[in-house]
């Protein structure tokens, strides 16, 4: 099963692929080659022969891929045509912004709900709904939510993280500074935006230190 | 000035060392070794010792560090003395969240602004203050301003960055799914964040594969 984790990179060129092989006229037994699809979209060629030859082993020399089976490869490995469910915990800023987020949808991902720890949520926000934490197991359940995001300020990241694998939740997005700790077969994905961005600004100094040091 | 470029996790890992050694009773001339701050923080003695290896030249075999000569040093490398200033452009719900996020500072980066396309906004958040694009040039010029964060979500992405560029800006961060084009000099971090959950819904798809067949 090894050849469907599709690099990161390949991965964000699908949803590319995909709308423009759809944009083309619908017509039967129709083929398309990568050199075209690569020019069309201003890509390399082996780059673009790489990335499809990772979603669909049917491409054949000179021909190509037949344009009806390589839009059902993408939507295949987009998961598009079977949506996961995701629910954020945490309604504040950055749980709402994600909650909002429109981009996901065209990689099979919903996020279907968000929580939060105060029992009554005043939220007028029409995208929306914020659910107390008592109803997070049964919802979850009920909803086969597979992916939790935690977007919680404090250090009770643990016990949040604790609930969602007690709800079946099997991957978790960690917005938090805090590190967590899940057992094996638990799939955990920490987002640390504060260092991301503590990253960028170092490399930032390190370049201006080179820059000073190289006019003295 | 290569051994200033930090790894990541590295970086991660100073902000806590700094603050366990903060919390020490401050002594003159006083020493601290490397497994002490291990065992502290629940942390491998290898680990550590790379860590503020990274940072410090001045550990003593036995003796270990001058603590106040160390937290010099992590502040150095934290540029908590020394503020980078950065500004976002895209005053939606994902630009909110990151201008109100406290977790920057103890990285030395502070966001000073938002800016948005709207000429007029009418923002009652109290944190934040969103200025219009018309001010963007002389704002980013008179507060020295390093890093510009783009959370817009149309395809004018490229058109921000220029401006940014224009304005004496020299790092991006950039939230949009649109690739930028930047000159040479110019550093620019790609953020999707929808990807990233595509990723790790793919990987939570594949385990779940392996599971099915595993039990067939």
């Amino acid at each position: 099963m090894d050849k469907n984790n599709i690099r990161k990179a390949t991965l964000g060129r699908l949803p590319m692929y995909l709308k423009y092989l759809e944009s083309l006229p619908q017509e039967e037994n129709s083929y398309i080659s990568a050199p075209k699809i690569a020019r069309a979209l201003g890509l390399g060629d082996v780059q673009v022969r790489k990335d499809l030859g990772c979603v669909s082993r049917t491409g054949k020399p000179k021909l190509g891929f037949k344009t009806d089976e390589l839009i059902e490869s993408l939507k295949k490995h987009l998961r598009t045509n079977k949506t996961v469910n995701a629910v954020v915990v945490g309604a504040g800023k950055l749980g709402r912004a994600l909650a909002a987020f429109e981009g996901f949808s065209q990689y099979g991902v919903e996020i279907i709900a968000s929580f939060d720890k105060r029992e009554v949520v005043v939220e007028d926000d029409q995208t929306m709904t914020v659910l107390p934490m008592s109803k997070f197991d049964s919802f979850c359940r009920d909803n086969n939510v597979q992916i939790g995001i935690i977007t919680i300020d404090e250090e009770s990241t643990q016990q949040i993280c604790n609930q969602m694998i007690q709800a079946g939740i099997t991957a978790i997005w960690n917005f938090t500074p805090y590190p967590l700790k899940t057992p094996e077969g638990i799939l955990c994905k920490n987002e640390n935006l504060a260092l991301s961005l503590a990253h960028l600004s170092n490399q930032l100094l390190i370049i201006n230190q080179e820059n000073t040091h190289g006019n003295t």
